[in-house]
C-alpha cells in the first residue's frame, strides 16, 4: 500500500504568517500522499473580540453560538485555510482546502450532552472518502478546517485532532497511514518542566499511568485518546512531534502494549 | 459534448439565508453539470464595518488594502462560500467549495493600473481545469468564491463575473456550455424604468447601441462584456436572468450579430 502522512497542526504554528511557512516548508518535504488538518489557534477568539462577540465558557469549555459559529467559520475555513493553501501552491504542492461540508467529507452530529449545552459543536458520525482517495492519486493534497456538517444544512465546530484520527482511520484500509499530531514541544514529556524528557516511545499502559500520576496535562489528553484510538483502529504510526521538525523523524511514537 | 452550466450570482441574493436557500432550490433543479460562481453582496462591506476597517474607494471604485483582503478572504471563502456548500449538500447537490488558490485552479496577476492602486485586486492570467473537470465527472458541483492566487502565496480579490466567464470558456473544449448570469431583474431592460421591458435576446451591435445611449447602466457592463466574450470564445449560450428564475429558462439571450 502506498504511504499517506496525516498532519494535524494548530496553535501557534498557525496564528501568523512566517510560523506557517516555515511549518509549510516542512510539511511539504514529507514523501508521498499528505493530507493537513488545522485548527485556529487563539485567532477565532481574537476575531471575536474585536467584533464584539463574548466568548462563553461553560465549566472550562468554550460554547459554540451562533455568533461565534459565524467567525469560526470565518477564520478557520477562510483566512487560516485559505492562506495555508495559497502558500502550499506557492512551493509547489497542490493543496484543496476542504470542511467536512465539501464533497460531504465529514458529516457529525450535534453534541448532546447531558449537563452542557456546546452550542453548535459536531461529534463526527460518518466519514466518506470517496472523492479524498479520487483526489490523492492525482496528487492534490487536501487541507481541513476544523468545521463538520449535519447533512441538513448545519455547519459545526469540530476539534481538529478528533478529524485527524478519523480520516487517518478511514484511510487506513487504503493506505499505509501515519498520523502525526504537531505541538510546541518535542514530544510527551515524562517530566514537564523538563524540555528535554520526551519519551521516544509511550505504550497505553504507560499513558494510563502517566495519567494517573497527573504527569500529562489535560491539553494532552484529546491528541493520545485521539492517537491511540488511531493505532488501534488500523493506523500503522502515531507521532506526537514538535511542528517545526516533522520532517526529521523525532517526537513520541505511541506503541501498542505488547511492543512497550 | 456533455452539458455544463455555470452560474454566477451575487448581490442581495447571497446575503441572507433563506434568500440563498431559495436560490439554492432553483440552481438545484438544473440538470447535468454544473458551477456555481457566487460574489459576496454588500457582506464584505459590512463585515468590514463591524471590524472598523475603513472601505476605501478611489475614483468611485473599491480599493482591497491589505485589512479588507483579509475581510474578502473570510467572508467569501469563509461564510458565504461554506453555506453554499452546506446548503446544496442539504438538497443532495454534492458541492466543493474553492478559490482560485485551491488546485491552483485561476491564477491570477495583481492589477497593475496606471492611475489607480487597487491594491490586492487580481487580473485573471490562467485557468486550470484538471481536477475541475474529474471532479464534474463524478458529478462533483464545484461552489467558486470570487478570490484567485498569484502562484506565489498571494490571495488576489478578484470579480466574479469575469471568473464565471473565464472558467465558462475554458470548460468550452469539453463541454456544451451555458453561462448564466443572476441579477434582481428578469434580464437586459429596454427601458430601465419599466420591469417588464426585458429583451428576450441581445446582439451585441445592439447592445453598443443601448450602451451609447445609456440605456445600460454601469453595474451591467461587466457581466455583458464577460457575456458576449464568452459568447465568441466557445460557449453555447449566454443568458442573463432573475436569481430566482434560473431553472425556467426566462431572462435575456445573448446572440451573434449574424443571429439578430
Amino acid at each position: 500500500m502506498n504511504r499517506l502522512t496525516v498532519v494535524k497542526v494548530g496553535g501557534k504554528v498557525v496564528e501568523e504568517s512566517k510560523a506557517i511557512d516555515h511549518f509549510l516548508t516542512e510539511f511539504r518535504k514529507i514523501s508521498g500522499n499528505k493530507i493537513l488538518v488545522h485548527g485556529g489557534g487563539s485567532l477565532a477568539t481574537e476575531m471575536a473580540s474585536k467584533l464584539g462577540i463574548e466568548t462563553k465558557m461553560v465549566e472550562g469549555r468554550r460554547i459554540t453560538d451562533a455568533g461565534m459559529l459565524d467567525v469560526a467559520i470565518m477564520v478557520y475555513a477562510g483566512l487560516v485555510n485559505k492562506k495555508i493553501v495559497s502558500g502550499l501552491q506557492a512551493i509547489g504542492c497542490n493543496a484543496l482546502g476542504l470542511t467536512g461540508a465539501d464533497f460531504g467529507v465529514i458529516r457529525s452530529r450535534l453534541r448532546n450532552h447531558p449537563k452542557i449545552d456546546f452550542g453548535f459543536v459536531g461529534d463526527i458520525e460518518e466519514v466518506n472518502t470517496k472523492e479524498l482517495r479520487l483526489l490523492l492519486e492525482e496528487g492534490v493534497t487536501p487541507v481541513m478546517a476544523p468545521l463538520t456538517h449535519d447533512g441538513y444544512g448545519q455547519l459545526l465546530n469540530t476539534n481538529a485532532d478528533t478529524i485527524a484520527s478519523s480520516l487517518a482511520v478511514e484511510l487506513s484500509n487504503l493506505f499505509n497511514v501515519h498520523l502525526v499530531y504537531c505541538f510546541e514541544k518535542q514530544g510527551v514529556l515524562s517530566d514537564p518542566a523538563d524540555e528535554n524528557s520526551f519519551m521516544p516511545r509511550l505504550s497505553y499502559s504507560k499513558y494510563q499511568e502517566l495519567k494517573e500520576e497527573n504527569v500529562i496535562n489535560s491539553g494532552m489528553i484529546p491528541k493520545l485518546d485521539n492517537g491511540f484510538n488511531a493505532l488501534k483502529n488500523g493506523v500503522t504510526e502515531v507521532v506526537i512531534t514538535n511542528a517545526q521538525h516533522i520532517s526529521s523523524g523525532k517526537g513520541t511514537r505511541l506503541s501498542h502494549d505488547l511492543e512497550k
